[in-house]
């Protein structure tokens, strides 16, 4: 796919998308049910003149950001973004145009529009005489920043990452029910992160009695994150009243079923693209026997339990043969602890 | 400890070190109880004109064959060593000798002699005007090719690795109590490597009842290996008359007791230096409980149970304050799998 050397101005291009993904990175979970895009402008010299990131719905695409940045600076330039940029009107008006009047000499984009209403973009601008090319690191952007909202367009239904923390032995309470704390402070400062990206953080009615967790994103200094994603509990009877999810540090939905498919077209209908499930294990059994968890986020810690309940519950296998396969696609370090995404293998 | 930049020369001896780490991986399992170790011999010139193992007990030292294989080209040349040359007369006589005969001029070793009744080859070979430097690769050989030696010797009791092979979820078999096959090929093939190089496969009666493994050392085709470590099983009772284990593959110990100390000592009074121990959860939390575990070694595989036995039983930890700490040291891919290896974390 990629020539063996890149000249210096493809490789000024490839940098500057990078720049554009961590400018869709910072705005992950704050931009659905729109998309979280990146754009970087670069001058006639290929200096970067501006850069911006999808605005809450409502507020200005990412294109639109990094061209007021730009100014008049970007007459003759580029624009890098991560996604096609849209040609329909829907809340705002098309980015195609706005880069247009902006008189942007060539347009780099790294994943097509899969939304056959916001597609075309791309031959909008050629057929406007602009130069365009696609498919700059459209893997790592389809893999990253995009990930969940091309999930959403694809399959109509929220992306979802079951996050779990278990010993090497696949503990994730010790005998008594204690588990604080399986995992080490780097993996939960790092948990947090991954909170405040996501649209909404799922957990069973169990997990809310046994443990009574806050589910909000805050800094490894505790406090909470200016932004919050939507908590949601799953399960048939009441929250008891002194719940932690029930305080006002972040909005609280409660769905009373426990089918996961019902979960995700509630949290679909509100706009909800990306969601962290955090268990516990019947609820993480059901979205897996359903086929609804389409990633898996382990923090392994480095000790061992011999005893105590596991991750998952039951997940609807009853023999080898009928396991639920994944293909791992990063094993990292975070601290101490082993860090595993995987993700299914779907026949 | 390494200095910025070595010259040309010390480069060469790094390397000779690395060609003796291999020929000391390459007795592995052959040696005990005497420590597999590996020799390089270098002409005045730095060209390797000789490399050695240690043979099995009663054989040549790793340093006499390959002194051997150079012959007079080692006159005025480096003997590259893993361990401090012996200097006293077992059942073979000193290696320091040796070197001297040889008139080599130079010795390098990495880990100095533990052994106080072996101890001093260094010095008795400086005292005779050889030039004699320790340390080189000392941490990457006390890690690799001597750990289990180096242990036995530290503690009196053979070095216990625990394998065991899970799904991410952290079962050893599915609810049906089918386990063919949780990990991938790749890491079957990589367990048997690990098996050819220890001196005995360690597993409880529990799991020769299940599963009866031949617990033999078999090569990707399924040939055995030509040595075969010692099989041993741990438990009270009789084992039934056709088991694999009985056949005549490999020798096979039964230990009628369910005390892992107990186990360790007959090994050790046995010669064993390197145990594997293979299962089943009953086994592995006892000797994990009696601390008598000195690495984990996971194979974790991308896939999802829910259901089913897990790797570990009773480990003696009722609260997550009492979990077994470990250090990660490695993790790797193995295929599509995860390896993970771990050390305890001893107080």
């Amino acid at each position: 796919m990629c020539p063996a050397r890149l000249s210096a101005v493809e490789e000024s291009l490839v940098a500057a998308m990078w720049t554009a993904v961590e400018c869709a990175e910072a705005v992950r979970g704050t931009t659905s049910p729109n998309p979280p895009v990146g754009c970087v402008v670069l001058d006639r010299d290929g200096v970067v003149v501006g850069t911006g990131g999808t605005q809450p719905p409502g507020g200005a695409h990412a294109e639109v950001g990094a061209l007021a940045v730009a100014g008049e600076r970007a007459r003759g330039g580029t624009a890098v973004v991560t996604l096609e940029p849209c040609s329909h009107y829907g809340r705002t008006p098309p980015c195609a145009g706005a880069l247009l009047a902006a008189g942007v000499a060539r347009v780099v984009y790294a994943v097509s529009d899969p939304d056959p209403q916001a597609a075309g973009g791309g031959r909008v601008l050629a057929d406007a005489g602009v130069r365009v090319e696609g498919g700059v690191l459209a893997d790592e952007v389809a893999a990253g920043p995009l990930r969940a909202w091309l999930h959403s367009v694809a399959t109509g239904r929220p992306h979802v990452t079951w996050k779990y923390a278990a010993t090497l032995d696949g503990r994730v309470a010790a005998a008594d029910g204690t588990s604080r704390w399986i995992s080490s402070g780097d993996s939960r400062v790092e948990v947090h992160e991954v909170r405040r990206k996501v649209d909404a953080i799922v957990a069973g009615r169990g997990t809310v009695l046994a443990d009574d967790p806050a589910l909000t994103a805050r800094d490894a200094g505790g406090t909470p994150a200016a932004r919050q994603p939507l908590r949601v509990v799953v399960g048939l009877g009441d929250l008891p009243g002194g719940a932690r999810v029930l305080d006002d540090a972040a909005e609280t939905l409660h769905v009373r079923t426990h089918d996961p498919a019902e979960v995700l077209a509630v949290l679909g209908a509100r706009g909800v693209v990306d969601v962290l499930l955090e268990g516990g294990p019947t609820l993480a059994g059901a979205f897996t026997r359903a086929g609804l968890v389409d990633r898996v986020l382990a923090y392994l810690a480095p000790t061992l339990l011999g005893a105590g309940p596991v991750a998952l519950g039951d997940a609807g296998v009853a023999t080898i043969t009928g396991a639920h396969r994944l293909r791992v696609e990063g094993v990292t370090m975070s601290g101490p602890d082993v860090r595993v995404s995987a993700v299914p293998v779907r026949d």
